[in-house]
């Protein structure tokens, strides 16, 4: 198996992007192609690597509009790296860069799987309970009912046959439990997902998705967006308010040297790094999303998801779950 | 200034809100009446109080649709104490209860502003730089752009007049800084907000509320309620996660004995008890929510907030402001 690595993607490109893609290599034993700069990854990698290099000269930026940058920067890492799966080359792509340009390039060169309205974003969240997935998280600022319906079963096929999940409860995050509670979006979208073959379980409140009591939880685009960067700015915030408190004084530094690895036990469990990355849902490839501050360890998970889901044949399940051939 | 108090509504009630009234009463001076169960509270006050009972045969709980309940339940505490402001006997209603009924209490009784379209519940949210302004934090789950712009109009005025701030800044909640990202809502507002006489920052993202880099963050609030249930929700797992990892082995116990005064400060930096309550925007006449799970310090300073906005003429402002005869 070869999986594309976009060495350019991400907070820590290319440096980081080597080094997992080197480890996945050692651990996993994956063919791998790193795409971008070939001078600065030969700097990187060791004189003796079987790690294939492909040469891409652009990078698309985060705040480079992506279906603008996709369309102009034709030699950009990301939409190399997609093409060798486009062309067969490679059986899936891993970046960790600009999702809006991961995802355009994914629907340009990969294209959207038959019957699905809309792709979407999956994120692995950080639970009581493990990870847990939350879908739309940023691919449809706009949702209809519809597109939600089509969420619920991408992120149940993708907790399946991806994370292991058997039977996948599903929820629809809502500002209130009860039947009828929401907007008009989410009070619309449970009655239709009240009648799909879903282990759908009802609304669900922002709570649960820390206590972790639903596997998918389904939402649109923009409030599932919200919930992640949210997420992150409080985690960030809290640490850094632990941090400065357990430094302000020599009595607490002295406690916080006794107390560290379990704070750093805390950390961890928010940790995006050690889920790797989420597949693009409904498009007609596999394309692994990795977060974009991922460390080396995060993009040897992703490359390994990247495995998993080829492996399981997930693009081939969503297909067949679409055509009601699969349950 | 008399303040009327439903004794029965929160999670703590009537204990810890008879607590409140009888710290806000010895501390602040208010004349204060107290409605709900006479027996119980006369249980929980002192026999020489000259806080006033008044009594309310019924309760309105968290989960009763508030419209309903409020029509239904006419001797209910937050009804008859919202009754008394109506009738001018008290200046302000302060209530830990149902927000929904509280809200509905106040639509019924006290009335919407002349011009506002729609009400909002606004929110001090905990960050960085201290407390910052939250709305719609729930009371419409389905908003339209004009809706968002007198939200923002209300939140400066309850930002300028309640919580003192200069000439505050106003952001736009969205899913990415710049002009026109976001979903058709936040798209349209933007263009509103751009040609309003406000200090308007432009967009800001969810990472900003926790940093507080923005003193009035404008929403739907579907949204603003998800950002409230997800804050609470993840401040109360990470305080979990770190006592549950302290106390794991002997020597975390240890060095956590040593830094819990700097814990301490942690969760007191993410107490809604410390702001007090937030007044609803744009009904006609004062009324403040406090937290659900409200202690004796909470009550008290929510009785403190409305006091304040008895005494800075909250609601003439709005009024004026509307007319476009202020700022």
């Amino acid at each position: 198996m070869r999986i594309a690595v976009d060495a350019m993607g991400g907070d820590n490109a290319p440096e980081e992007i080597v080094a997992g893609a080197l480890l996945a290599r050692n651990e996993l034993g994956y063919d791998i192609t790193l795409v971008g700069d070939e001078q600065r990854m030969r700097e990187l990698l060791p004189s003796d690597t079987d790690i294939e290099i492909r040469h891409a000269t652009e990078i698309i930026h985060m705040d480079e509009a992506p279906a603008v940058a996709v369309r102009r920067k034709k030699d950009a890492s990301i939409v190399v790296a997609t093409k060798l799966v486009k062309d067969g080359y490679a059986e899936a792509i891993v970046s960790a860069g600009s999702t809006g340009a991961q995802m355009t390039a994914a629907l340009f060169d990969l294209g959207r799987i038959k019957g699905i309205k809309r792709p979407a974003i999956s994120t692995l969240f950080p639970t009581a309970k493990g990870p847990k997935v939350l879908l739309d998280s940023g691919a449809n600022a706009d949702s209809k009912p519809e597109n939600l319906v089509q969420f619920a079963h991408m992120g149940c096929i993708y907790a399946e046959k991806v994370l292991g999940m058997e039977n996948p409860t599903v929820g629809l995050l809502n500002i209130g439990s009860e039947e009828g509670k929401g907007n008009e979006l989410t009070v619309e979208t449970y009655q239709l997902l009240k009648n799909e073959s879903l282990n759908f379980i009802g609304n669900v409140e922002p709570r649960d998705i820390t206590i972790g009591n639903v596997d998918v939880m389904v939402c649109d685009g923009f409030v599932g967006n919200i919930v992640l960067k949210l997420a992150e700015g409080l985690g960030t915030f809290l640490m850094n308010a632990i941090k400065d408190q357990l430094t302000s004084t020599y009595r607490y530094k002295i406690g916080a040297a006794m107390v560290a690895p379990g704070i750093r036990n805390i950390k961890k469990l928010m940790d995006y790094s050690e889920y790797g990355g989420a597949p693009l849902l409904g498009v007609d490839g596999v394309s692994i999303i990795s977060h974009g501050s991922s460390d080396a360890k995060a993009i040897k998970n992703a490359i390994k998801a990247a495995g998993v889901c080829v492996n399981n044949g997930f693009v081939a399940s969503t297909k067949s779950r679409l055509r009601g051939e699969d349950k």
